[in-house]
């Protein structure tokens, strides 16, 4: 008896999920749910049904798997849907976290269902990194550097930039800044020093390039702190050279043991992702099975990747895990 | 209130413990406990008292954390302390870990107490690793490689032959092999491609050098499979340049998502330890905060580090952790 996934929303996200069930032995999915008209929607063999149909399909959905955006889909949805659902989310906002677990908390507890947030690699995977890092060597330094990587939010403020047609920009982690760490120094590191932005950017014909690389390199917050590059490519160029949306990054603890500190160690984990949104899908894929156990024991509430015994996760029994890989 | 803990047995293992307790904002000894003379037993500022009056100990004591060896003391020790303590230790025998969890979470329901094994880094954070990358990447390859650092086995097995008065070996991963890995190349790696073995070795004037070099390297099970070099030098390098305990390695998962498996990720998580001994003190010392909660609330039996919600180890609350590191 496989575990049975619901899908709600079919982008990037949504489709990872949905190949990541496909390629797990012991999930399946039982329907992708979209606002679009579900014959608008290709999946990659995945029934589609609209939104509001969704509770006809209660009894047959384990596990719902929530794809929206952190910005306006998952605040309103995971309250939501954890009122009839098991879910799991990918809800990125770092900030509005704890508000978001105490909203999808109450509501859990309320209707016995279990609720998954922050699920994915930042949220996620890093978030525990970090925790184990500084949980054992509780005298140290945590750094966490993003990419190379698409960002999608700082391609998007590019792409609202009057005369650029299309954008892509890259999050490029500084490699001497991230060598001084690997060699214990624990540098102080302003936002200038450990990353690069790279931009990639089409523009109409006719634009002013150098008006458009002066607003991308002063803009606040999203570029002003770095040291950015601007590149002017055509449109064929983009779609060919950076058409992908890989991303990945590096947690790295730096800490001291012994009598006075003398001894040190230096704990680093890494990704490098061909594509941020399937190993996002993969990362909500394995939770799903957490979120499944949990509810089977009787269990309800908000949790996040800090919650959840890291057995909960595997296709492997307790005893497998113990014999193999132990 | 910290958490009161014990420590049994003080080789370089209780030592690493007792600091790491010192070192901790949330923790403190309460006694060594040896079964050598107590004023025998040097610490860096607990008291000692002998293994037989740690019974009366008992009520002073949340957390007991074994510090002997895995081939003669924990099997023993692990079932016998567990009556009376929540413990945790640091058994490294992989093959016999199936084993030794039941014994102990016989002996721990019976008693109402926790008793959590195989904590350190190899079994400990890198089994968590191995958990991870196979359950987030289902389709793909774990490689686990150890070193450069110091295999105490390997060490005592040079020793024991006729003529060597001292010895250390360095256990190192083979680069061209950890590179081929983390470009996605997936490679099927004999023992002798993964490792190299370098000894540093001390003879008696007038020993066979050729000979004990040809031993060393034919040794079955320890050196015969391996590109192994044997380097002679005096007593004076050898505790100059080879006098501490580093150790460290790499686990990484290379695995695929996507429609036909067309998406690559790397997951790679390494230790640069300067010391084996303090680090896996660190780790056990986190995983009694584990211990400690969990027997407060009425958990029991045995438990390794697959079976615990990675925030049970960590200093801060759960509402610390999701505002600050999730």
């Amino acid at each position: 008896m496989k575990i049975k996934v619901g899908i709600l929303g079919y982008g990037n996200l949504g489709r990872g999920v949905e190949l990541a069930v496909k390629n797990s032995k012991d999930l399946e999915t039982v329907g992708v749910f979209s606002r679009r008209d579900p014959k608008s929607v290709k999946t990659c063999g995945a029934s589609v049904y609209n939104i509001d149909e969704i509770l006809s399909h209660k009894d047959n959905i384990d596990v719902l798997i929530l794809c929206g955006g952190s910005a306006t889909d998952l605040p309103e949805q995971t309250p939501e849907f954890v009122r009839n659902f098991n879910v799991v989310d990918s809800f990125d906002t770092h900030a509005k976290i704890p508000e978001h677990f105490v909203n999808v908390d109450k509501l859990a507890k309320e209707n016995k269902k279990v609720g998954i947030i922050a699920v994915g690699w930042d949220p996620g995977m890093f978030s525990l990194n970090r925790l184990f890092g500084e949980s054992v060597l509780e005298n140290g330094k945590t750094y966490t550097f993003w990419g190379k990587g698409v960002s999608q939010g700082h391609s998007d403020a590019i792409r609202r930039i009057k005369g650029v047609i299309d954008a892509r920009q890259y999050t490029v982690p500084i490699d001497t800044a991230l060598q001084s760490v690997r060699n214990g120094e624990n540098p102080e590191l302003s936002t200038r020093a450990k990353h690069l932005r790279e931009c990639y950017v089409v523009v109409e014909d006719g634009a002013d390039k150098a008006s458009i690389e002066r607003e991308i390199k002063t803009m606040p917050n999203y570029f002003a702190d770095y040291d950015t590059s601007v590149n002017f490519i055509d449109l064929e160029t983009l779609k060919r050279e950076h058409g992908g949306i890989p991303h990945g990054g590096f947690v790295l603890r730096s800490g001291v043991s012994g009598e006075n500190g003398e001894t040190k160690h230096i704990i680093e984990y890494s990704l490098k992702l061909d594509s941020n949104p399937e190993f996002t899908a993969s990362v909500l894929v394995a939770y799903a099975r957490a979120a499944y156990r949990l509810a089977k024991k009787g269990e309800s509430g908000a949790y996040s990747v800090f919650d959840i015994a890291p057995a909960l996760i595997s296709p492997k029994t307790p005893e497998e895990l113990r014999a193999e890989i132990l």
